[in-house]
């Protein structure tokens, strides 16, 4: 305590009435926080006791014992004790420990340095694919920069490697010089299946010892566990998602180990099957699902299963495993997923299962701002609906259309959910029409069109706001489904119509001219829709969803989805009533 | 997928009994999985599905569909799709998305840079402090090497500045140096409270604005929060916790703001006080706490208040926030504490409550080996056995002598928890003697020496059982508790006691060899008792308690303890009987 210094016995007697005068440097030296107090004194009276009464001398009303305002040598350590236990990582706080109890110099577990090889001869380091080696079918390698990511939060070195093309000499020359170098284990990613390029098994072998190749999970399955020099080798599979999940699932624990500490674990949670999830029986397999607290039940929605796509891991929550024994969950199952977002994060995220609108990333964008995450899914507008009707999302986007009314929404509402109040809100008003390549080189002009012999359809699934609206057309104007090629083909949101028809795969789809714009295509107008967003009453008074209205209401968010062209706003964010009817 | 490259027409008719044959660089191409297909094809047939009958022509027994085996552009991203959403931060998943996407620059916030200024005559760095600056008063500055710590988690950059002594004019230009730097925030560390060289709110007014002079909260109380130049600065008080904590509450939520991200919070979980908190209405006071999962409720037990000690931090699994409006909380109340640790590694952690012994150290050194973390709490051999009773540890310590037969433990077992079925395993066998200054100063020989008017003793709190011990021979030799003086004062661990000889407060206490000699100190011997463990049978199947098992009756952790000086291992990890009476 800042004050003086003093012997507790010289204060002895001192009292309101009876106040003891002290003389500086005789009996009462200055101190301070944190400063040592002179020997032969015993307790300090804290600045705010005394009274002075000249430079030196002061007086004080009460008297302090022994010890007082005095932290003893030992308080926080002593000599022999242990001040941090082994096998530990070292935080913020220890590091002070370490230094308050003086100990300079610690010994520490020497950081695991790891070595990624990429290889395939269609890889290009990221930073020097332009677009004519685009075109020639040179892939940016992106999966060691994933890995190395991984192994720094790990606590590891990463040491990516140059590319090595699909040849069995230069592989070899890679891997002896990655694991004649100080690294502590090497990873080759990839050429672990057994594709006619796939070197990576046959080259461990030829060098060392394959332990295992190829395991019972998916993704991943094409792993290769082996020995060479002495060192742990990994054939890591290619597909980004399969890197991943094999690398966290074997390559970790070794990282883990070699660090001494016990394996890390992701926190997890309990959920509910949004949806039945079939799974094969005999392998384990990894999910990666969107996670939302809905009505007070946390929902898993599965992702799109393909392991070449590296958003599913970007855009999942959690990761879900169904063991080899298992054959699948049903809908509504209780699961226990790892979390790959705090959790905290999945109670602020507001879950929108229905219609695809490419405003919805704008949507999201905005409402971050607000400290809500969106999560959507696009399984259509009558998905939506079933899905509120099951509590799995807290709004649904629709846009369907009653042919018999020209009237939105409603009639759906009241046949599908009608013992769920809701409100419609209105996303944003949009034009529907065909999406064509650049030209539209079919010449597509209507309905009728999509029926000639020489042009290939691509549809939206049953249920979704645009078949809807496709059917509508047809039946009015006298079109048979049956006349037109592709109509059972079918894609699950505007841009992968849109794609389907810049890739060739069909000549002409139905969407907004949004999807078709951001492919630098071309748009026929055929008719303007609603697209609404409708929200259980029980969830109006919920915060996020309060901050979504706010954000749809908000001039900033009007005019970021007028600057993507195509949309009309007049409506956005107001409440369509029901019609009287 | 690795295969040949077809046109799907080409293969239509194929079937086992109908094989087609297709010649190479003709119908069929080879390609890689992850490469282009060529032009004017539409399909992959995978290689395991070829037969060649010579080096051209191969052989297939079943057609594919257009597209079959071909991933199309536009799977994964679209142009115009967001990628990621703002204020994010990007992960190592995420850092391969925006590669895949093409996005090889992307915005991002800029570190916010941090100076950090320790002021303070009494600091020395902690790599400069020698035995000789410690001797004139000098103590390490450790305040801001945590801090730091702090902010690069957070993900900031810290600036530490050179120590300012106690000087307003080499305060003022350290801060106008920072200010004027590219820092975004200045920190001094401390100088905040209202003592005599407490400079910088004196300092902040006359350069800026103090805004805020004096928080109700503890620790943390006199931090200053200010401006000066435009850009925040904060006075941070001195002692350790209180510097985290005043910092963790004002610098972060700054930073975080500045970082666009929301402010973060800590994982929260639900545990139940075991005793009761007393806290001052008017502030928010931060306990740090035990934490500890005992059959099947997380108990929470505070550490000692000290703003001082930064091993309550170190120690600490979890933080709970006692609010203003409260006068405390009762023993069993439900709490929600803010973790320290992984909830992973409070669920592994064995709680002992009981009597201190520095085998502990060793012991918890040990179990980590077993992926077990040990938590102790030293409250004396009576309240262990008290707080097995009310299920707030795993297993207790104890060494009570009934003075009557001579055995230890069982009888007080029997009357303090008769009902709570236990075994007794031996910790060690343990001298006990008085723990005096090396050369025994003032020549303690024996129990009648304490009462001598000369002599101070200092004492072990009630229920401990080197108190018991120490009762028991005062009985025996007739000796009046009155006589010596100290008798009523109480330290809490046997360390504690040898410190309060070393430091002068004392001239003798009562404790075990190893506390004396770790600090150099004299030992004069009197008896050798049983230190037990206590554990209820009910935890005997825990693989937590297996472990403690395993290692008590290792020979590495019994060659450990014997290397302490003091303690006998012939009975180490035994169960102890009852006896028969």
């Amino acid at each position: 305590m800042d004050g003086f210094a003093v012997q507790a016995d010289a204060t002895f007697g001192a009292g309101p009435h009876n106040p003891l005068q002290l003389r500086l440097f005789e009996h009462a030296y200055p101190v301070n926080t944190g400063r040592p107090i002179p020997a032969h004194t015993n307790a300090v009276i804290m600045i705010e006791n005394v009274n002075f009464l000249d430079d030196e001398i002061f007086e004080i009303e009460s008297a302090v014992t022994p010890w007082k305002n005095v932290r003893r040598v030992g308080e926080d350590f002593v000599a022999s004790e242990m001040v941090l236990p082994g096998r530990h990582t070292i935080s913020a706080y220890e590091l002070g420990a370490l230094i308050a109890a003086g100990a300079h110099e610690v010994s520490v577990v020497r950081k695991p340095h790891i070595s990624l090889i990429p290889t395939g001869s269609e890889l290009a380091p990221a930073d020097k694919l332009d677009a004519a080696a685009a075109k020639q079918g040179l892939v940016p390698e992106y999966n060691t920069v994933i890995l190395a990511g991984i192994i720094e939060q790990l606590g590891g070195v990463a040491d990516r490697r140059p590319i090595v093309p699909d040849d069995y000499d230069a592989l070899k020359a890679a891997l002896l010089d990655a694991v004649r170098s100080d690294s502590d284990m090497v990873v080759i990613n990839a050429g672990s299946s057994a594709g006619s390029e796939d070197y990576t098994a046959a080259l461990i072998r030829d060098l060392g010892e394959v332990l295992v190749h190829g395991v019972a999970m998916m993704p991943g399955k094409p792993t290769i566990l082996g020995i060479v020099e002495n060192k742990p080798v990994i054939g890591n599979p290619g597909y980004p998602v399969s890197a991943v999940i094999s690398f966290e699932v074997f390559a970790k624990p070794i990282i883990e180990t070699m660090l001494r500490l016990p394996e890390s674990a992701r926190p997890t949670l309990e959920a509910v099957s949004a949806r039945k999830i079939p799974s094969k029986l005999g392998q384990e397999e990894f999910f990666r699902v969107k996670l939302g607290n809905v009505a007070g039940r946390v929902i898993a929605a599965p992702l799109p299963r393909g392991a070449g796509s590296i958003t599913t891991l970007t855009k999942a929550d959690g990761i879900l495993r169904i063991p080899a024994a298992s054959e699948g969950i049903d809908q509504g199952s209780h699961v226990r997923v790892e979390l790959l977002r705090k959790l905290d994060e999945i109670h602020r995220t507001l879950v929108m299962i229905g219609s695809h609108d490419l405003t919805l990333d704008v949507l999201a964008d905005e409402l971050i701002e607000h400290d809500v995450y969106l999560s959507t899914s696009h399984v259509g507008s009558l998905g939506g609906l079933l899905a509120l009707k099951n509590k799995t999302a807290h709004f649904a986007a629709s846009h369907l259309l009653d042919a018999a009314t020209g009237e939105y929404n409603w009639s759906y509402i009241r046949r599908y959910i009608p013992d769920i109040p809701v409100r419609v809100v209105n996303g944003v008003m949009r034009e529907q029409g065909f999406i064509v390549p650049k030209g539209n080189p079919v010449n597509i002009k209507s309905f009728e069109d999509l029926a000639r012999p020489d042009v290939r359809f691509i549809n939206r699934q049953a249920g979704a706001g645009t078949r809807v609206l496709l059917d509508y057309y047809l039946e009015k104007e006298g079109i048979d489904p049956d006349s037109i090629i592709g109509y059972d083909m079918e894609e699950y949101t505007h841009t992968s119509v849109a794609v389907a028809v810049l890739s060739g795969v069909a000549d002409v789809g139905m969407g907004v001219p949004a999807a078709a714009y951001a492919l630098g295509m071309d748009f026929v107008p055929l008719a303007v829709e609603e697209y609404d967003l409708v929200i259980p009453e029980e969830y109006l008074e919920d915060e996020k969803i309060k901050a979504l209205l706010e954000v749809l209401r908000s001039r900033r968010y009007k005019e970021r989805i007028q600057a993507l062209g195509g949309y009309g706003i007049a409506k956005t964010g107001q409440e369509i009533p029901e019609s009287a009817s």
